[in-house]
């Protein structure tokens, strides 16, 4: 198999590695000490997230204003994105002095729109839908003569992105796969272009949400069915790439798919372990390792963190769930009789095992428990599941009928 | 005034540097470019929370353990404590083949535990204070002849926290001061030593949580008075060491304190902007400059984020609590007519302003309305407070009495 692609090559990414290697943090790739021993492989997470806007985006927008002629540079340049591609683009073309319009939905969260702002682009809120402002912006590009920048489909967007290989492949050079999060398939592509010219036999996976496999679906020929909510929004990419379509068939190895479940537990794991802040999609590499233990065992792996910018509300709302499914946090339903006392004697059980309680709620009128008991439930926190477990058997050892919620 | 200090010197630091910076990591110190935007100052994070016990702590435990003698290495070594100062000696001790025992209270949490035995430690539980499980560790150190590694009151302890300075100053010759978070005064003692050794004007800075400010009133001569709830634990220290109070008295330039409220703030500005997780007592040289910006206006500064070990349900609620305090999420009493159709009006009007309600509870009972109305507590997502003003005054504008909790 050739390493080089037709369209792409490994030298259209070295220029690119030497056009922005100045103005991009050369993101530390360190051993996951904990992480692998936990997966038993050896695990070394490159931290995209802590670029300047949090995410590998930089690389390939700036690589594209780069390449901008001069008055190309002075006219300006426009592209739709709610997210990481919008921050790449301002942050560089305001740094370049390029006048940059990003476009987003109308219902864009005002914290990314006043990041986007700060960068110092005109921010344009258009359309209810995705593709109803990336239509938007394409016009808006052809009206003023604004280039566009795509946010994958662009042979140098895809070959700024590739310069992560370099770095990679540079530190680690005897790395046997790297695992790569997907959705429009701008940063696979460039990964496995350059990594394959470095080490033909390094195996390239990718990755994508269960609920949006949209390149996965592309390359089998399927329309792709898309949808509902994910915590990996920055790979919810409904259309994958035509360009990005054809490199990755052509060098990508395998494809595995991650639930909702296995994101957040690697988000959280990255957070209390790694003590670093990544996104849904950020995490989809380590997720994808910890549901592929077999295939990944006894290997050197390279997981790019891509990205860290997490809604504050969502990264709570992960913990807290994480904390429930470790059995840290719990909600019983109990019945007791509806008399002065049965509280307290039902707390002091819990006391007693130190459970910690947050929150109690009386259910007297929808309940089907007789209408001289209430049932009531009890929101608590435990060490750990054992001490949960101890404490439920506590409570049914006096008779309480206890429900885990 | 000497920069030396009788009890530790430079010199010794500098052996300590020597000693352990093969098994350290020298962690980053980035600037913060978007906090020092905020602050007017030029901030440099030195990130010891990205040691791999997650604290500088291991900095001290190491070059106390490897200047044992054989002997006193093959008898082992005891250490209390439930935090980073019983990891650092631990995973040290492993590595190095030294016996290790660590007390901690009986109600340390098991996540903590487990980390503990993790690193290969004999971990005993005792007493229901850290003063009983501190006077247990003394009484078995003598029992059984291990040698006590203190968390802050000790020469080589002192010194190899000192270390921190010397990869500070080298990188960044020219701070204006060094912000150092506080409980023992292990920490900030060694850096103030090196620092001012290496640069006789630098200003060293001691910040300790309002609840907790035991070095600082023992300075004045007073007995402290500390207590209550802090999310920095890693500081909340009653007793400051009679060493670290002599040598902060003399090289300490000022104090700093800050409270619960500034701490959180400053918790979540690390996690959204820096994308890396501190807990409270990491959090405490960034929450200090926030809240003394008139101080440190121009300056450059570097800041300490000392560990990164903070529980996962307290981190969450911290992010939720600054939800709460920047108007992303509230809480509105409101009161309707206890109709059919009231609560649909009211849910509409809410919904065409784009506020995501979370929670609904209705009080019928203890509340001071007719008894014909009902109050009703909505939960409520906004993208900022100007949209929650907005919601709040469409609301009023329809004749609803609404309060924010």
């Amino acid at each position: 198999m050739s390493t080089e692609f037709d369209d792409v090559t490994y030298q259209d990414i070295k220029d690119a590695y030497a056009a922005i290697s100045s103005s991009i943090f050369e993101t530390r790739q360190r051993k996951a000490v904990t992480l692998s021993r936990l997966a038993k492989a050896e695990l070394y997470l490159k931290f995209e997230n802590r670029q300047f806007t949090a995410s590998f985006k930089e690389r390939g927008a700036l690589n594209k204003l780069l390449s901008l002629s001069e008055d190309e540079k002075k006219n300006g340049v426009i592209a739709m994105s709610a997210g990481n591609h919008a921050q790449g683009v301002a942050y560089h073309a305001k740094r370049l002095n390029i006048p940059a319009t990003i476009i987003m939905p109308e219902n864009t969260p005002t914290i990314k729109v006043e990041h986007t702002k700060e960068h110092g682009a005109n921010v344009i809120l258009h359309g209810e839908m995705l593709s109803d402002a990336a239509d938007f912006a394409h016009k808006m590009a052809t009206d003023k003569g604004y280039i566009f920048v795509h946010p994958y489909d662009d042979k140098l967007i895809i070959a700024g992105q590739g310069t992560i290989a370099i770095e990679m492949l540079g530190a680690l050079p005897d790395l046997d796969a790297i695992i790569v999060p997907v959705g429009g398939g701008g940063l696979i592509s460039g990964i496995a272009i350059a990594a394959k010219a470095i080490k033909p036999d390094i195996k390239i996976y990718g990755v994508q949400s269960k609920l949006y496999p949209g390149m996965i679906e592309k390359l089998k020929g399927n329309e792709p069915i898309c949808g509902g909510s994910t915590i990996a929004e920055g790979i919810a990419v409904k259309q994958a790439g035509e360009l990005t379509a054809k490199i990755v068939k052509k060098l990508v190895d395998d494809w595995l798919l991650v639930d909702e479940r296995q994101l957040e537990k690697a988000v959280s794991m990255i957070i209390s372990i790694e003590k670093t802040v990544v996104e849904g999609a950020g995490a989809a590499a380590l997720a994808a390792v910890f549901a592929n233990l077999d295939i990944f065992e006894g290997k050197k792996l390279g997981l790019i963190l891509s990205g860290g910018n997490i809604d504050q509300r969502l990264l709570a709302t992960v913990l807290m769930r994480d904390l429930v499914s470790q059995g840290r946090l719990a909600k019983l339903s109990i019945t007791l009789p509806d008399l002065p006392g049965a509280l307290a004697k039902l707390t002091a059980i819990i006391a007693k095992s130190d459970g910690n309680i947050i929150e109690i709620a009386h259910q007297r009128i929808f309940t089907h428990v007789s209408a001289k008991d209430t049932s009531i439930e009890v929101a608590l926190e435990t060490r750990d599941d054992q001490q949960l477990s101890a404490i439920i058997a506590d409570l049914e050892g006096s008779n309480y009928i206890v429900t885990l919620l």
